[in-house]
């Protein structure tokens, strides 16, 4: 997986389910994921880790419980460990995640839209 | 930093000097950098990380010793820690690398092209 380069679209092309991020590369112990997203996740917390959103594709709402952030293509934004976040989206989004490996996309929340990563 | 939006393409327009990664992002103890570069960069390895290496805008190439890894916009590929590389361009280049904080960029080789990073 990692040891070969990586296109980006052809990985989306791969799968169209929202909120189930896909594996796509590992950064020593930290994880490359692509999600496509559209409608609303859960709120929740990651207690241990800082995560990473880049859209590329879509506008993408990071609510906070104090503002809303709003992502376009080519913008990237860092939740910082603890704080609460739902993510959003009106159309579809693609977007890539990086996270150390293991975290699980519902963070605190769990329930039926958490997700077993898979490789792609 | 970290707690605002980073849109990348006005984070590549504060800057023009080439093989000089600048800071735009941390995610835990990582780091989230842009480059421009052009032309040949010198051979090296780091012994401790796997380096990513996101293209956005343009073609690079990444020497290895037994091949080369071409990227075009959209493609990425993580260089395994201790594996000697030299990336090259032709034309411009814009990319994201991610790597733990603390990387330098000529990793064993150091010399004339080591960049000292600054945010912006």
């Amino acid at each position: 997986m990692s040891e070969e380069v990586v296109d980006l679209e052809e990985k989306f092309a791969l799968f169209s389910e929202h909120w189930s991020p896909k594996l796509v590369a590992r950064l020593n112990d930290y994880e490359v994921k692509l999600v496509k997203v559209k409608g609303d996740f859960v709120w929740h917390r990651h207690e241990d880790t800082d995560e990473l959103f880049l859209v590329l594709d879509g506008q993408l709402t990071i609510q906070l419980r104090d503002r809303d952030v709003v992502l376009g293509p080519g913008q990237l934004f860092v939740v910082p460990r603890g704080v609460e976040h739902c993510p959003r989206a009106d159309g579809e989004v693609k977007a890539l995640l990086l996270e150390p490996q293991g975290v699980v996309n519902t963070g605190d929340a769990g329930g039926e839209l958490t997700a077993r990563v898979e490789t792609i």
